[in-house]
Order: C-alpha cells, then sequence, then structure tokens
C-alpha cells in the first residue's frame, strides 16, 4: 500500500476508479486524514513571507499557511487573488520545521498540482483567493497531499469530504476580524450533526435518506456522521479570528482547532500575539491561562477589523452552492 | 445467509445497520433483483379479480398486478385510492400459478407490510394510489418482499434504487391508453445514462459527482450506473400501453419488459388482446410476429382512452420530487 504525503508526482499511467484504487495509487485516507488529525488543538498561522513564517513557529504554531496576501489585505487590493509565489513558498520550505501550507483557488486543480509539485504539506482550497470554478471543486482523491476546505454548514462540508478533503475549516468571514460568522457556521454545522445522531440512533432511514438528499451527498457518508456524531475529518475554526479569547471560545465550542489569518500580522503586537493566541488554544479549559493570554495582547493594538455589514462581497458565499 | 423471497415477516428483534446486515436479514439484493430480472422480457398484467388472473396466465402473462381499480376507473372513480381487498389477492393467490404483485400507495409502510405478509411476491409502490407520504417512500431494505417503482427520470429511479427497489417501470401515465409519456420518460432516463456513461469513461470525476449531487443521490450508484451503462436493475414500460405494437416499441427501443394496466381489460376483446401483446412483446424484432400480433387485435376495440392534456391531475407527478 502505497501512502505517502508530500511532493510524490501522481503516477503516470494508473487511474483510480474506485475507493479502493485510490487508496492504493494516491495515498491514503487514513494517512491524508491523520496528518490532518496531528494538528487538532493547534493553531496555524497566516504567514506571506520568511520573517512571518519563522514568528509564527517561534509562537508555537502547528502549522504555518502561506499566502500572497493576508485576508484583509487582499479586501482592500481588489482584483484577482492567485496562490502565492513559489518561490516564497520554497523558501519558506527551506527555513521553518513545522508543516508548511497553502491556498489554492476553489476549483483550479493546477495551482493544486504545482503546490503539491512545490511539496507544501497541506493545500487550502479557499474562497480567500477568487474562485477559478464556482460549481467544482478540485477532485481531491486524485492528490497524495491532503487538502482543507471551508464550509459554512454540514452540506459544504460533506460536499467536500467526499472530494477527497481531509480537513474541514469554518468558512467565517476572513479579513473581518470579527469571529462572529465562524461561530455561526460552527454551530450551524453542529446542530445539523445532532439532527442526524437523533435519527441514526432511532433508525429511522427515511429521514436520513432525505436529509443525504437534501445535502446531496451519499448516504453512506450521513451513516458515518450519524455513527461518529461528528465529521469524520477534524474541524477547524477560521475567519475573523483576532484574540486569545476568540480561540478559546472556538475550541471550548467544539473545534478542532485554529487557523488565525490577518490576525496576528495586521495586529501591532504579533509575536506576543502568536504566542497568547497558542496559550488560548491550548488551555481553553482553564480560565486563568486563557485570562492570562488575554492580558499578553493590548485591545488597542488588536486589528481594528471590517464591519460584515458593509462589505463589498462575503468570501463565505464563494463555491457554496457547489 | 438468509435470503427468502415471499411471505416471511421481519425478523423480531433484530435490526440492520448496515448493508450486510439488511443481506442478512432481510434477504439478498441478488435475490430480490433476481426474482425481478426473472420477470425480463415478459408481460405483467394489472387484474382486478380471480377471472381476470386466470385470463393473464391463460394470455401468457409472467405475473399479474392486483389492484383494486383498473387506473381507467380509479380516474373516473375519484376519491382515496389504496391497496387492494386481502380477500382478493388471497383467492388470486389461490387461483393461478404464476407470480403475485400487488400496489400499496406511496411511503405507506404498513399497506407494504400486510402485502408482504399476504404473500404476494412483489409490492408494487405505485402512484396510481393516492399517495401517503408525498416526500417519503417506503424504506423497502426493510422487507424481504422485492419493491417495483416507478420513475420518470434517472434521479427517481436512482433514488428508488437507493431505497431497496429491486425494479423499476416508466411512470407514463396511466389510465390513459396514451403509450407518449412512457416513451418520454425512458427516453429522458437513457439520455441521462448515456451522459454518465461518457463522464465515466473518460475518469471525469468532478463531472460525475455534480451529476450526482443534481440527482440527490450516492456517488456510488452514479458510478455503477457508469460502469454497466444502465440501470442495476430491471426497467420496465408502463403507462398507456393498449397495443401489441405499443409493447413492441417500448421494448425495441430498451425497455425490459411490460406492464399493462387498463389496455387489457378496458379494451373489449382481453384475451385476445392479452395473447397478442405478449406475443408481440417476445417477438419484438420480428416485425411479422409484430403485425400478426396487432392484426388480433382490432382498433375499434381497443380502449378509447384520455386526452392527457385535459387530465384532472397526473398520477405520474405524484411522489416524483422525493
Amino acid at each position: 500500500m502505497i501512502s505517502l504525503v508530500g511532493s510524490i508526482s501522481n503516477p503516470v499511467g494508473t487511474k483510480a476508479e474506485t475507493k479502493d484504487d485510490y487508496e492504493l495509487l494516491k495515498g491514503s485516507t487514513l494517512v491524508k486524514r491523520g496528518f490532518a488529525h496531528m494538528q487538532k488543538h493547534g493553531v496555524i498561522m497566516d504567514v506571506t513571507n520568511v520573517e512571518q513564517a519563522q514568528i509564527a513557529e517561534e509562537g508555537g504554531a502547528v502549522s504555518v499557511m502561506v499566502l500572497d496576501k493576508l485576508p484583509y489585505d487582499v479586501r482592500k487590493a481588489g482584483g484577482v487573488a492567485r496562490t502565492a509565489s513559489l518561490k516564497v513558498i520554497e523558501s519558506i520550505l527551506d527555513h521553518v520545521t513545522i508543516p508548511v501550507m497553502a491556498k489554492c483557488r476553489i476549483g483550479h486543480t493546477y495551482e493544486a498540482r504545482v503546490l503539491q509539485d512545490t511539496g507544501v504539506d497541506m493545500v487550502d482550497e479557499s474562497e480567500v483567493l477568487t474562485p477559478a470554478d464556482e460549481s467544482r471543486h478540485v477532485w481531491k482523491w486524485d492528490f497524495t497531499t491532503p487538502f482543507v476546505n471551508g464550509a459554512k454548514n454540514l452540506g459544504e462540508a460533506l460536499r467536500r469530504i467526499e472530494e477527497g478533503a481531509s480537513m474541514i475549516r469554518t468558512k467565517g468571514e476572513p479579513g473581518t476580524g470579527n469571529v462572529a460568522e465562524a461561530i455561526k457556521h460552527f454551530k450551524i454545522l453542529d446542530n445539523e450533526i445532532s439532527a442526524i445522531k437523533v435519527h441514526f440512533q432511532s433508525g429511522n432511514d427515511q429521514e436520513l435518506i432525505k436529509i443525504a438528499r437534501g445535502l446531496r451527498v451519499s448516504y453512506d457518508l450521513v451513516l458515518e456522521v450519524g455513527r461518529l456524531g461528528r465529521l469524520p475529518v477534524v474541524n477547524f475554526a477560521a475567519g475573523g479570528i483576532a484574540t486569545p479569547a476568540d480561540a478559546a471560545n472556538m475550541i471550548s465550542i467544539g473545534c478542532d482547532g485554529i487557523f488565525v489569518g490577518s490576525g496576528i500580522y495586521k495586529a501591532e503586537d504579533p509575536i506576543q500575539r502568536a504566542r497568547a493566541i497558542v496559550l488560548a488554544t491550548t488551555f481553553y479549559d482553564d480560565a486563568k491561562v486563557v485570562s492570562e493570554a488575554q492580558k499578553m495582547v493590548d485591545e488597542k493594538k488588536s486589528m481594528l477589523g471590517l464591519d460584515i455589514s458593509t462589505l463589498e462581497y462575503r468570501m463565505q458565499d464563494r463555491g457554496g452552492d457547489a
């Protein structure tokens, strides 16, 4: 069984036709989901250059996520946001020891391929970049590198998992510094899972298949959610997390970990803030430690953020119907 | 492996949780689909009493379908159409040697259970009767008796198969004597299957999963259709078939067999017509035999039929969205 995560190119002349073929040819689901699982209870930080990546590593990030501009700056800059410069990604790979992730556009199979060949540890098919295909996502089973995808409800999460995603994150509303949307999306997903659990436990097949059809996913996947009482992959919080208390709050409601985007480098105290957010994430259930972490940052130095109601567009809606 | 078709009640105290459990507890898919397959290239005739059932058997029907009133009479009578009298079903079971099928209302699990316990060989969850639940069909995996369901497109057919149907028939427009709707539905389904086949052969997973989502069925089922190039169960023509030529036409375009409803006993020459339709169905590819069969019936004795555009309601739309 070949199951390698990383920079292995697709085997030439082989074609996966069944799930088992994919397991053999493209790296096992267990390994890909397992890599994502190892990030659990960690903080993954957005970075745009080597300097920021080193601050993230020093601050205790479990991984860095490379992108060309922070979500806040993507909004300000406008235009088309694409995957980061491969030179930047390569130099970050050379300068940090923690895993390196990078974003590709939704549905952009070839951006994902170049990232895989560059050797990133995980690809984020992200709504922060401008979608390349609003109605089709990358077919992620074709890759040896695991993928993370955003979701704002259970249907989106399961559709992405069915395409091969090994990790889900809430979509939130990136670059705003407002955690409200991330909380909302997580709760929606959580309530939808609860409904499935109830029907699964009472053996109500008619309702379970009705739910599967409503979510436009396979019945077996809904049964798996019912059996597990959760997603079959880890589910991180992302979008608008700016303070240690934000991070602790997301973990306490059930998220498996945290992505911090603009919240660190758009603040005036990035190193302190990185450390404080990691501290609050790790010790989220100890109010004292979270308080200490919160004291390490100064609200006056937090990113000011953006009012969601006045945004020009919402990143969370990108690719959502697909 | 317990796999019996017929009048075995559900095992008490056992609960199927996976597909394998269903196989063990409720009769194997192979046996249930196999029974349906044995009807292939045959004619199944609607009957309402023992006399008609005996005419059907003598005329060469492979099975009879018991219902309280013929579809044409259901339309005329109005009111609520329910499953047939169990006494009638039992007496038909006692008087013919061919398999006996009976109709239950869409979504009416208990009508289906009493039919199973009465010992019918197949249950038709039929839009000819008044639906008991417009948005949920019977969960057919719970039964040892195989089911047939109507469909007017691939989505309906696959959703019914995913609920456990072992046979599909076109919905047509029952009781009208107009074969046009049956042809239309079969062609729609056939074209949808062709599209899947093309994407399957080129390995276009993105399109295949998009199709699965559009049809609201499991991805694996779409792959199976792509691999087989047809439905995984037999697909019969039904609704509006009135003459031998109608029957031969349906088989020639690819249907696996024929249901004749009002077409025989609403004609003035039922015995002759039954024989002629069976003849034309069996030798559909021999124009001479079909001509002879067509000569056996007199168009002046055919049911007059009903104009579809002036119908009060369309049976084909019942339960179609579910």
